[in-house]
């Protein structure tokens, strides 16, 4: 055990948010973003995971940190550009947010009982796979979320310690650790509420969105953006400017979210549709198909989303009574709508053109993904 | 949201280490460590739970923060003690391990599926019971579960958070966080050995020590002395030395753990006794037995720890065999050959006799204990 040496900075271009268009500069954000995780991942993470005895740990590690679209680190970077210039140290901290997601998600995995992420197993499969092939006492689901758990504890230690030893100062972090606590505890908190989260209770749309913006919607956008200005020592007025866009632009990749479930296609989004729907989740989409569907489809949703169990042909029916209320419609002009207020506050905001364009840019590209 | 101002301090009588014997000050530092536990929890829990739509989730923390011996918090204080004055400060410090403690038991009941925690339900089977009260969707268990995962989330977040908080100077952390992160670290990937740890496979005795150490000992004795150490500028040879301590001081409180899964009484345990055994688990005295036994008992031990689920006629056939070993005698003899090894590195530390008297008393204590 040795006294925190740095290690040695990630090899990477010199990327420069000025130096192109939204589909460069966020290309070379994310390949930037990537070498910074690749770096403590090589670093802090590989030779540890070694004493688990568990050989394909790191390549479960691996697999959630790379292909991901890197929304929480950029909106992070994007807050420290708003009031500072281009930083290594500064994009290092926010590169530590991809670890936090990938606790959620690891954790998520399990919760559900996913199998998939982006396209490949997800980690508690795996790891019930190492078990299943050899012939250890126990249930190989068990061990397998049980590993995967401990898998999302480690990632929840490493992407404090990749945020404190980013190169930002010790004044400078010091001010934002409660900010950084309160996201972290607003994220756990979010997903307890969700798992009580249930359509048959039928819940207003003021209390889904409560919701989806505890368990989402402010630790994707608002608070990574809020963190990286007040690093970058912005006033409070353009803190609060920011988390006034972020909040939004936070509930519509939230609400694309609950959309993609019931209109989104496995091969772009790397998971099944319909798990929401299968676990009566009370979504926006499905609450918003609620207030609209004519009195007989309604009946027939409550009907459903008070069944105990739902079958595929269940599923398939609730998709088609969502599909046809026009709440996918109504859903999309939430966001429409949000995208036009957010653009707004942006607007009004005394920050560089620079930062502004690419909040601008992501806000538009947050509104139309398909994945 | 407000910035971390700093929440009233916990009341507490003015205990210092030196007015009293063991049990006077054992137990006033207990009360102080639990003032403080009681403090963060009222300012910076509560609200935040009530948040989760969880009534019980209140409850279920402070069960997993009281009741319990602080032997994590009792040994980072000592260590603090080893090299500067009684400090409200370092004494939170300490206090905040209790949660880092509560986010392990919360997991490990999960991961074990121990009904029991201190004699009352684990948080996962409180959770569970809330959800089975209410007609919400989905499974009961896997409620249970969730939830009481992310409370250990919050846990872990949280102790951290009041590490932070404690009073100690930004610079004093600043060089100690490397520390904390490598006890933490230690901690998950050893509980991940730990999953992987399997009787049947017969590890040796060495093999077993190194999980032991990683899983439990260090985090339970060494690592936190070697933190409060630090944290009072202690210098290295004096953390070396406490660290030698405490390492087999960490060994003889997970061997008297291994003992009393065997010998235990569920009454003063507050857990059933045999689920080591149940589980197949190589613990040390299981290992112990299959080198003492002769040669009929030890093809009847290889015969039950390969079956693939023991019945509880086995359970019992199995401790009787361990029993019958001589392995609790051997593993009652390695407890006293390292503690007094221990009180040998204790006696020739440079450090006040406050605090060598104090650690001479716990490790003394922590092989005796019964509970």
């Amino acid at each position: 055990m040795v006294e925190s040496a740095r290690y040695p900075l990630a090899r990477r271009p010199d990327t420069r948010l000025a130096s192109g268009t939204f589909d460069t500069w966020g290309s070379d954000l994310r390949s930037a973003i990537q070498g910074e995780l690749d770096a403590f991942l090589e670093h802090r993470c590989v030779s540890r995971l070694a004493d688990s005895g568990v050989e394909q740990a790191v390549t479960v590690l691996r697999n959630y940190l790379s292909g991901g679209k890197c929304v929480r680190s950029t909106f992070m970077y994007l807050g420290w550009l708003a009031g500072a210039d281009d930083d290594d140290a500064a994009l290092r901290a926010a590169a530590s947010l991809e670890l936090l997601h990938a606790f959620a998600l690891i954790q998520d995995d399990v919760m559900d009982e996913s199998a998939l992420r982006r396209g490949r197993p997800a980690a508690h499969v795996t790891f019930a796979g190492w078990h299943r092939g050899r012939s250890l006492p126990g249930s190989a689901t068990r061990f397998g979320e049980s590993a995967a758990v401990l898998l999302a504890d480690l990632c929840l230690v490493w992407s404090e310690q990749m945020l404190r030893e980013s190169g930002l100062s010790a004044d400078e972090l010091q001010r934002c650790w409660w900010r950084y606590d309160d996201m972290r505890v607003e994220l756990a908190v979010g997903q307890f509420a969700d798992l009580v989260n249930d359509a048959g209770a039928l819940p207003t749309m003021d209390a889904v969105m409560a919701v989806l913006r505890r368990k989402s919607g402010n630790y994707t956008v608002r608070r990574p953006l809020e963190l990286g200005a007040a690093l970058a020592h912005c006033d409070d007025e353009i803190i609060e400017g920011l988390g006034a866009y972020g909040e939004l632009i936070g509930e519509c990749f939230q609400l694309r979210d609950d959309l993609l479930d019931v209109t989104g296609s496995p091969a772009l989004t790397g998971k099944p549709a319909g798990l929401d729907l299968a676990a009566r989740k009370a979504t926006s989409v499905v609450v918003m198909a609620h207030h609209l569907a004519g009195s007989d489809a309604r009946r027939e949703l409550i009907e459903l989303t008070r069944l105990d169990e739902l079958t595929s042909h269940d599923v398939e029916r609730l998709r088609a009574l969502v599909l046809g209320s026009g709440a996918v419609e109504g859903v999309e002009h939430m966001i429409d709508e949000r995208i036009s207020r957010a653009l707004s506050y942006l607007g009004a905001l005394d920050v560089s053109s620079t930062a502004v364009d690419a909040l601008a840019d992501m806000a538009i590209s947050c509104g139309e993904r398909a994945a």
